[in-house]
C-alpha cells in the first residue's frame, strides 16, 4: 500500500464511523454548513426523527409527488449589495424545492423579531420578500410572527418552508452520480458570500460584489426539459459550505470520485481577490444563486446550452467529471498539474451567511 | 342612540379602518397574538404579500386539497412542567393544521442555536419532537440548523411547518359562523400560558399545574366524524391572546356576536388561583391542547359527545352562542346577571409563552 492509499484509507475509516456529536456545546461550526454540521444532523437529528424521507438528507424531502423544504436565515448584515434577509429566505427556499426538481407552489415565512426592530426594516424586507416571491412565480400562503426582548436575538430571523409538485419521473439524488457524469456550474461562485463578508465593513476591503440570490426553479425547469428528466442525476444549491462540500456530499453518497478541473472553476476576479486578502478558498463560499449538475454524459453539451440560454444560467461550465477512484472523495487538478483532494468544510469562517 | 349604542359604533368604526401600524419599532405586544399583532400582519405583511391564500388569517392555508402552516417558537423556559419547546413546536403545528380540517401530512423543523448551547438539551428537545411527532403520526421529513453567536440568540428556537390533507368537503371558516351556531371549547382553559409563566419562578407562586400542550388532530378527526364535515363551520386553538382573541376574530370574520356564559367555561382551579394572582383573565392565556369549535346548533350534542368520548376532549363544554347582534363583539353573560364586551388582546401580558 503506498502512502496516498494509507491516507485514503484512513480517510475512508473515518467517514464510516458512526457520527459522533464530541462536543458538549454546539459551537458556530455547527452551524456552517460543513463537517460539524454533517455530524450534528446525522448524530442528534436523524438519531432522533429516523425516518427514511428525512435520511437522504438532500435539500428538502420528496414523497407522493410532492417536495417540502424549510430553511432558518440568520444573515448579518440584513442588507447587503444585491439582496436582503429577504428575498435570501425567498429565494433559498425556492431553490431547495428546485434542487428536488419540484415546481413551487406555496411558501410559508415565520418571523422571529427582536424587541426594538425598527418597522421600516420590517417592511423593507416584507417588500422584498414579496418582489422575490413574484419573481419566482410562488405565493407566501401562510406564516407567523414572534418578538423576544432586547438582547435576545439580532433583529430579524426569518425561516421560509416550501412545499412543491414534482413529477414521478424526476428521481434526484445525491446518490445517483456515475463515473463519467458530468459536473455542470451553473455560474461563477462565491459571490454571496464574500458580498456579505464585506458588507459587514469589519475588514477594510473593499470590492465590487454583490450577492448572487436568485430563484432557480426557471432555470432547473429548462434544464430538466432539455436533458430529459433521466439524464440530470443530481442538482443541489452550494450555500453554507459551497461547491466544495456539495461535490464532497455528492461523492459520499455515491461512492464515487468527483475529479474537477481547477482552470474550468468560474470565479470571478474581485471574488478571488477578495478571499485571497480573505484567507478562505472560493470553494467554501456559499452562493445562493448558482447550483450544482451532475448529469449523464451524454447530455453534457444539451444540459450546459440549456444553462447558458437562460439569464441565470450564462456563465454555466463543465468544472470536472465523476470517475470511480477513489469512492467518496473531491480531487482538484490544478493549473500546474497538481492534485489535491478538497475536503468539506471543517470549522465556520463565514459564520451567518445565510 | 343609548350609550351603550355609542359605545358599539365607535369600535365598531375603529375595527373598519385600515390597519397602521403607528409604532417606529417593533414591541413585544407585535408578537402577542392581539391587537397590536394583528395591526402588524394586516398593515405589513398582508399588504406586502397579498394574496388570497394568506387573507382570511386561519391557522394555515387551504388550497387545491392542501394544507400548509408555519409557526416559529421562542419559549421561555425551554422545559416545563408537561412539556417542553420540542413537543410544542410539534403539536403546535400538528394543531394549526387540525385546525383547518387537514389530515397532517409531513412537518419541517428548522432550528436556530445559541453558540454554547448544551448539547444534552437539544438531545432532550429532539427527543421529545420525535416522541410527539410518533404520537400524531407525523414524520418530521426535512430540516435545517443555523447557529448563531452567544448574545444573539435565547438557547434554542425553533420554526415547524407542516404540509397536511383536507378533504375539500371541508370547509372551516372564522366567516362561517351563523347566529345559533353552539360554541364549544375542548377542556380547561389557560394550563399551557400559567405553567410556563409559574416555570419562569420569577413569581413566587406555586402551582399544581402543567402544560396542555398536545396534538388535536385525532380530536378534530373524531368531531368531524361525528358532525359530517358541513356541521362543524370553524375550528380554531386558542393559543396566543386565549380564547378572548380566538373568539374576537371569529365574530369579526363572520360579522356575528359570540355570547359567553361565563360559569360554563372550564378553567381549574389552580389555573384561576395562579391568574387572580398574576393580575390576569384565564381568557387571554395561551392554551396548546384545546380548540373551539363553532358547531350548527343541531350538532352540538352531537359534537360535545364526539369530544368527551375523546381523551383530549373530555373536558369539553357548550360556552356561548353565536347571535345576531352586536355583530363583531364578544359578550360575557357574568355569574351575577350582568354583561361586559370580551375584546381582543392589548399589549403582552405573557410574553415568551410558545
Amino acid at each position: 500500500m503506498t502512502g496516498e492509499e494509507q491516507v485514503l484509507e484512513r480517510i475512508e475509516r473515518a467517514r464510516r464511523r458512526k457520527a459522533r456529536v464530541r462536543e458538549d456545546l454546539v459551537t458556530l461550526a455547527h452551524g456552517a454548513g460543513g463537517k460539524a454540521t454533517r455530524t450534528l444532523v446525522e448524530a442528534v437529528f436523524l438519531e432522533s426523527f429516523a425516518n427514511p424521507l428525512l435520511a437522504p438528507l438532500g435539500d428538502g424531502a420528496v414523497a407522493d409527488g410532492l417536495a417540502f423544504t424549510t430553511d432558518s436565515f440568520v444573515v448579518t448584515p440584513l442588507f447587503f449589495p444585491g439582496g436582503d434577509i429577504g428575498d435570501l429566505a425567498v429565494n433559498g427556499t425556492v431553490n431547495d424545492l428546485a434542487m428536488c426538481g419540484a415546481n413551487p407552489s406555496y411558501l410559508s415565512a415565520a418571523f422571529i423579531l427582536e424587541e426594538g426592530f425598527p418597522m421600516d426594516d420590517l417592511r423593507r424586507i416584507t417588500a422584498s420578500m414579496a418582489a422575490a416571491a413574484r419573481a419566482a412565480g410562488v405565493p407566501i400562503a401562510t406564516g407567523d410572527t414572534k418578538v423576544v426582548q432586547k438582547g435576545k436575538a439580532d433583529g430579524c430571523y426569518i425561516t421560509t418552508a416550501g412545499v412543491g409538485t414534482v413529477d414521478p419521473s424526476i428521481q434526484l439524488r445525491a446518490s445517483a452520480a456515475r463515473p463519467g457524469d458530468a459536473v455542470i456550474v451553473s455560474g461563477p461562485i462565491g459571490e454571496h458570500g464574500v458580498t456579505v463578508m464585506l458588507a459587514r465593513g469589519e475588514l477594510d476591503i473593499e470590492a465590487e460584489v454583490t450577492s448572487d440570490t436568485a430563484p432557480l426553479a426557471g432555470l432547473t425547469a429548462c434544464l430538466l426539459d432539455a436533458c430529459g428528466p433521466g439524464a440530470v442525476r443530481c442538482l443541489r444549491d452550494p450555500t453554507r459550505g459551497g461547491v466544495a462540500t456539495v461535490l464532497n456530499e455528492i461523492a459520499g453518497a455515491s461512492e464515487t470520485a468527483v475529479v474537477l478541473e481547477e482552470d474550468a472553476i468560474p470565479v470571478r476576479a474581485a471574488v478571488r481577490g477578495a478571499c485571497e486578502l480573505l484567507g478562505i478558498d472560493p470553494m467554501y463560499v456559499a452562493c445562493e444563486g448558482r447550483m450544482i449538475a451532475v448529469v449523464e454524459p451524454g447530455a453534457a453539451p444539451a444540459a450546459l446550452a440549456a444553462l447558458r440560454a437562460h439569464p441565470l444560467g450564462a456563465g454555466a461550465a463543465v468544472i470536472g467529471r465523476v470517475a470511480e477512484d477513489p469512492p467518496g472523495l473531491v480531487l482538484l487538478r490544478t493549473g500546474f498539474g497538481g492534485t489535491r483532494i478538497v475536503d468539506v468544510l471543517v470549522g465556520d469562517p463565514l459564520p451567518r451567511i445565510c
